[in-house]
């Protein structure tokens, strides 16, 4: 299983003693570690290396964006970073994505590491080298591809995550089963959110990620099965970020799933059958009860996403469980009614 | 000579065709071109290609900043450009740099082609994929890596040059030819500046810079030589930028190759008879009459050069005429002699 990880991703029980290795290897001149509130105080009281300086944001998507990012440029260029210098992104996605993104973009390129400490980046932004900000309310609007030096994964972090926080990864989990293997989906059919064994699930998680990135590293293609859920998610996610009510990523995602699964139901590209059961499924684990914001509102973010061309929106949808189409464009008056 | 020539980059007396050719290949969805004034009025109206929208930028180094570059990640969202649009940087080395780093950035990258319309910028910039935007005063000190689709350079645009900005892109032109090229350096000192051929020189000058960059596309070592002359005189031009007479790029880097000179002469890494020489003929061109900034103010621009490291400031300093060292140490003693 293991051999389907990418090269640079540990997943550690000896977290210190991988990092030390990697910055040995590395030899920077100076090491920054970019932190939030949550992580200063939860996990990197547990990190043992020694650091030049801390740069810390506040936690939470409201914060990914191109000012905080301007925040982390002007500081590593005050403690002096050099392009020999090492940033490691201790936190969630938020942290990983925009400290990749300054530290990519910094001096044209300063390696970085990224220790994820949340389960929704452990299984999801710890692939694929997708970096950035939002911008002007749309997500991950300004980035690169661009992968860490290394990703360092170590499951006693989950431990400080609220539960809310857990599920949000979950979904990932999720739609990773949902999109490339079935067996993965009996498995979470069987063993309730409680009782999941973490060592054991996110591995295969995130290999079945990998081999989906790997086979296309810049999403010209197949790569866009991963947004799965994602486009009506995202849409979501951007309009409830500035509400009082923000939904975690991970939420967003399920009720995307939830809706793009009854897209597919409706256009006839997934059974009616398997769009409830996966529905059911999706509905026992989170409280999704919300108002959706009107269609017009919600068209506008869907027009952002960064799949569309002039042709329209496109979708990536499932066929049925274990296996997803991309590219799928759908009708208006379908969006409409599903939508409303 | 071309074969030396990076793939991507024509030197094309039919702008037209050559461009439409690249068009046609990429079948873009949208086409955006990016322009200055100076470039709006003298060189769009020379392309015959239909475009969707035009986003227009102050010309000037001073505008080269991440505030324009959020300009043209609105403009290109207000557009509804995808991953599939393209962007036409038709501008000097401002333009190219800047639109290339906002493409290479907008949705994680959409394809970009650079027609430098500056001596400039078809000999410096339009090979190499740095792209970026100068940051608190720091040349350059954001960006990234990356190639644009293609770069199509027609030497008609420079007859709308003043001779000023002719001038400093040959600086460029100099420093190719000290660094690797005795025989174009005996050309050049043959020819006056004014009976220069530029279709015979331009050619050449790429395909040096060319060759240096194939070698080493990322900097970790030997195309640190094409960084001759800027040490110093990017710390000039930063100084200069906010001041009433700004340096223009290739002035600057005239005086940083001259002062770079002096200090390898010093060191003994150069015969004092060649810098006589070299720095005899670049006064010859260029009027630079100017009070150098005092030391320290210098060395605070000098210490944020990106290639140094934690144990100081390094140059690359010539070792003859067509040879060039890099990652030179040097002492303070010999700057501060120098630089007073």
């Amino acid at each position: 299983m293991s051999s389907n990880l990418p090269s640079y991703l540990t997943i550690s029980t000896e977290i210190n003693s991988d990092l030390s290795k990697a910055i040995e290897t590395l030899n920077p001149d100076k090491i920054v570690v970019l932190v939030d509130e949550n992580t200063k105080k939860y996990c990197f009281p547990h990190l043992h290396v020694s650091v030049d300086a801390q740069i810390e944001i506040q936690s939470g998507e409201q914060y990914k964006t191109l000012e905080t990012c301007i925040k982390i440029w002007t500081q590593l260029t005050a403690i002096g970073c050099s392009r020999k210098s090492l940033l490691i992104n201790l936190g969630g996605g938020v942290i990983g994505d925009m400290g990749g993104f300054a530290a990519s973009t910094y001096k044209r390129g300063m390696p970085f590491i990224n220790i994820p400490t949340t389960l929704l980046s452990q299984v999801d932004a710890s692939i694929g080298g997708k970096l950035g900000v939002d911008f002007e309310g749309l997500k991950n609007h300004i980035g690169v591809f661009q992968n860490p030096v290394c990703v360092i994964i170590n499951t006693a972090f989950l431990k400080t995550l609220p539960e809310r926080e857990l599920k949000s990864g979950f979904a990932e989990i999720i739609k990773h089963a949902l999109i490339r293997d079935a067996e993965q989906w009996e498995y979470l059919n069987r063993h309730s959110f409680e009782k999941i064994n973490w060592n054991e699930i996110i591995p295969k998680s995130i290999s079945i990620k990998s081999k989906v990135v790997q086979e296309d590293p810049f999403e010209a293609d197949a790569r866009k099965i991963l947004n799965y859920g994602h486009t009506i998610g995202h849409a979501l996610e951007s309009h409830f970020l500035n509400s009082d009510t923000p939904l975690l990523h991970g939420e967003a995602i399920a009720l995307g799933m939830i809706l793009e699964n009854e897209i597919a139901a409706t256009v006839g590209l997934l059974s009616q059958g398997e769009s409830a059961e996966i529905n059911e499924f999706i509905r026992s684990v989170y409280n999704l009860n919300l108002q959706l914001p009107n269609y017009e509102m919600l068209r506008s973010h869907l027009l952002q996403d960064k799949k569309n061309d002039a042709q329209g929106i496109r979708f990536s949808l499932l066929k049925k469980i274990g296996a997803c189409a991309h590219d799928v464009l759908v009708e208006e008056t379908v969006l409409k009614n599903i939508l409303k």
